[in-house]
């Protein structure tokens, strides 16, 4: 994953555009059967409108004595996203309103952007500009703002059922680590990951797409289907760095996937933190749309906000995101899906407690340190009543479903017990 | 109101009589609709019996030098509260038995009643009659208990629907202020509020009655078009003074009328005091019984039995009640009924989030600080499934039912939500 | 039940064999109509197989000098558990390997069985075993492992319905006091008392079996009709001491029973534990079991596993049971029945309140702190709504049953209220 992470690091992505295109070109060559679309700009999507596409051929600043202060080549967050093209001379006062920088963060360039408003700008680190002389500045903004289209790219990966679990990312931050080149790579695994079950029990839908009016493309597109047939998501964002965990659950935080995730998240770091909803800032607030209501949680490493290099030149592949950071982030998601395919419904073949000893079950039921136990068998055994699953009996027990999983094989390799699929229903919705 | 009561505050008021009379006749100055209405003594209310019409003249006690110690032309207090009439002299020692005093507030007159039993009796401060010498009194409590009526007065506002919001207050208390000149002074108010509403959505019946006795009249005459129709239920009591806010609950405790008036209480004073059902004292006593079932509540200022000055002659309007006070007891209540009678339910009409961008609505949403983010504005939004009502947004927020109707506002000015009145129903009750 | 304990203590009862039988027809000369049964060792009983009968005439140890060291004429704790016959010398160095103590209680013989493994042994003191000289032991274990049959016991008290209570003991442990002679004397006294009441309400099925065989002997013949009939049981066991009270709910820890024993010890206990179905350890195993779901509970003193003398020669009549202890336990559950025989579903019969001072109820309610109270007798009548039971009314205000039952009466004498019976349901299983 950071192999991928630095392959897809140079490219000047945003909203829409060429940068954004190489991006899911790039990742279809580790997805095959990723779909790439493009929708015209101008098209409405809802409440919005596409914009229009934004190219960037390259942005410079010269100072007084004709020095580089600011080239896209070095660092692509040196142009504001969106910017609209200029080329000229201006006095550093009348320039310092098209500059954007952070006085508390005074060593990083900002992410900064103008979508829905044309500006021309530049972004630097404070410590720069506060240096800059007085006297006249060569600016060159080499921008494009025209007719086009907003690309975005699908995998359909069919289960047994046609129940879908939605995994959604976006890719329309330019070169930032955590925030968001993180959630691309992490889910192009997750994707492959998902392709080599052998069985699956659901259908994946995953998706890249630029964040807020990507996701209400898709959604526009294909709303009636995504109601019907989405039972849970992900949104995959901030997974990279090995500071923390944080989850931001769904909306009303009491769906199964809320249930799921914090499972995974209490048994994998105990002190992870979750987010009330009004901290919510990514595609969650379109997916969960009142007139969509998907239940979409957040499993995150630093959550966006949260850390201080965010949304800056600063969080970046050395100092913040990590092999370690991705492949934890990658594990919470990978396990919270385990559950949704593995959860089970066990029910007792016999009527009173089974005879341990008999099947010397005292000493074959595993290794570990809670299956080792014949006092853990009988104790998962005690709520096979067809009725609570394997994660409901883990939780109660407070163990971890894959314990309650290797007792439960046990049990069903000596025929003591036989389980049903435990399927997300609309009530989990 | 403060006006209103020093008005109604001479009345030798009671359970039955002229006083009571004269005080009801004198609301109807304020409330021309109001209607009075008068049930024979000897009627049959329930398990209770309408008590013989009481009248005081006047009552006076005279020391073994013949100067008045008591009279009721200074403060009807004096007399004991349905005292049969006697006149005569007697020793101090025999005068004792029929003397009412509070040592533990030897300022006070305390206020005493023996409505069911005969009796004679005077009140007077503990620091008066301590200090009274050997001798003969000499004793004139001039009053009559004789066939007559029970007087209580209503008024019906009809509203665009037939089910009702039941306000209550009792008028039978004597020359005291917060208990209970507050109840009929501010209730008198909120039907006048209730009055200059356009568009009433419920019809509001307003009962004056004496306490208990009153109250279980009231309800045997009209009990089974109470128990359809009245959906939510305000007793009004000690709502005059500026100390605390207080709050006695429905039985249950979980009615509509109860998330109400704890959203309001909340915002308002949120050191304010729930008591429990075991604490109640007045008409829901009645209203709320397990045979009618009413889910009544009170919004209170300082609660009976709870400040020193209660059923004394320190309750008055100098001390206890004030115009501040007073006001603050209607604001409570008139902003329970604001709610009852404005929340909706809303439905975005957009799939994701609007775009508040092209809107302006990042300047607009008004000056407030929680009304005036965008932020605040797409969290309320996002709440907008056409099940969650405003007042439930509200609460799950932790801000202002009449923040999130201005936010609602704005939505719906710029056709972004449509809503729905959200109407109380059995469930509630 | 002391008495008793002391007549039963001597038996050398097992899961089989003459000893359990011998203490069942003792028992029957207390209980006339206690049925004994005998099931034919070999029988499947579910996952089980009942083991062989198992005999003891004697065992004894003696070392080089030829002196008694263990016999289980003078305490039947001596041998192990269903231990095979053996008679021979052997070095104290091969001894060891059949010898059971406990080197952290050195006075104790420990309670020691190998039921399901054929295995000769004699348990004795660490204080002994520690002071044994090397040398040849000459051991003598006269017992029998032979076809024959396993003995339980079982009575059935028919009430006014057919839905049933289940009371079940065990009666296999050999002589040890509070686990387990405390349970079967327990149970002959609740059988007495229940034959007494001269209305059941309910059907009582009490049994009186070995534990884990037995209870799974008898689900086996009895499933169906179990299943259907019974609402609610009782496991009797480690009722005998008087040192605290603790408490095994049901598995779900929600059903009546769960909320009448909880009351129950509350009001008799306050400081009494509840423990986590994790800590089951009786019948409950089998008659909760997830295909049954028989709601069993365990009032108890001092729990099993959880006091020093637990499983072994100490837990004795002498230091740990006493009479006060047995009282002590049996009161727990009878009150439990009592409240399961007694509790109603009282329905006022007035519109409000009911005047108590013309029936002179301020006085006649009776003469204990809290049924004395007028307030108390209006507080009850406050929920008498037809939809609440005595026993939710006692847990509301934080009274116990017996007095809601008394100030009902009160008002049921008074024709205040009527009550209903309120019944065992198949919800509350």
């Amino acid at each position: 994953m950071y192999q991928l992470a630095s392959e897809l690091w140079e490219y000047p992505r945003s909203l829409t555009g060429d940068g954004l295109r190489a991006t899911l070109h790039h990742l279809s060559t580790r997805l095959p059967d990723l779909q790439i679309h493009e929708v015209a700009t101008g098209t409405r999507v809802g409440d919005w409108t596409i914009p229009k596409e934004w190219n960037l051929t390259r942005a410079r600043l010269w100072n007084p004595s004709g020095e580089l202060v600011c080239d896209t080549q070095r660092n692509n967050l040196h142009v504001l996203g969106y910017s609209i093209p200029f080329r000229g001379e201006v006095e550093l006062s009348e320039l310092q309103s098209h500059l954007y920088s952070l006085p508390e963060v005074p060593t990083a360039i900002p992410y900064v952007t103008s979508y829905y408003e044309p500006r021309w700008g530049l972004c630097l680190s404070h410590e720069v500009r506060s240096k800059l002389a007085n006297g006249r500045y060569r600016v060159d903004i080499d921008t494009r703002l025209e007719v086009g289209s907003l690309t975005y790219a699908d995998l359909l990966l069919p289960g047994e059922r046609r129940d879908e679990i939605l995994i959604s990312t976006y890719v329309c931050h330019p070169s930032m680590a955590n925030n968001e080149l993180s959630g691309p790579v992490v889910t192009t695994e997750l994707a492959n990951y998902l392709r080599s079950l052998p069985n699956r029990r659901y259908t994946y839908r995953i998706v890249f797409a630029p964040e807020t009016i990507g996701a209400l493309t898709y959604l526009h597109l294909n709303f009636e289907l995504l109601k019907q047939r989405v039972r849970a998501a992900f949104n995959v964002t901030c997974v990279g760095d090995d500071r923390t965990y944080s989850f931001l659950p769904t909306r009303d935080g009491n769906h199964q996937i809320d249930t799921v995730s914090r499972h995974v998240l209490r048994h994998l770091y105990p002190e992870y933190r979750e987010y009330p909803w009004s901290q919510r800032g990514s595609d969650e607030r379109q997916y969960s749309a009142p007139s969509v209501g998907i239940p979409m949680v957040s499993l995150m490493r630093s959550k966006y906000w949260e850390y201080p290099e965010y949304h800056t030149s600063l969080d970046d592949l050395e100092q913040v995101v990590s092999a370690q950071g991705l492949q934890g982030g990658f594990e919470a998601i990978r396990r919270a899906i385990d559950i949704l395919e593995q959860d089970t419904i066990p029910l007792t073949r016999t009527i009173g407690e089974p005879m341990l000893s008999r099947r010397d079950l005292y000493s074959s039921v595993g290794a570990g340190r809670v299956s080792s136990s014949p006092q853990a068998l009988l104790d998962v055994w005690s709520y096979c009543d067809g009725k609570l699953s394997a994660l409901e009996i883990a939780d109660i027990l407070k163990i971890r479903f894959e314990d309650v999983k290797r007792l439960l094989k046990t049990l069903e390799e000596h025929d003591l017990v036989t389980s049903q699929p435990r399927l997300l229903k609309s009530s989990d919705i």
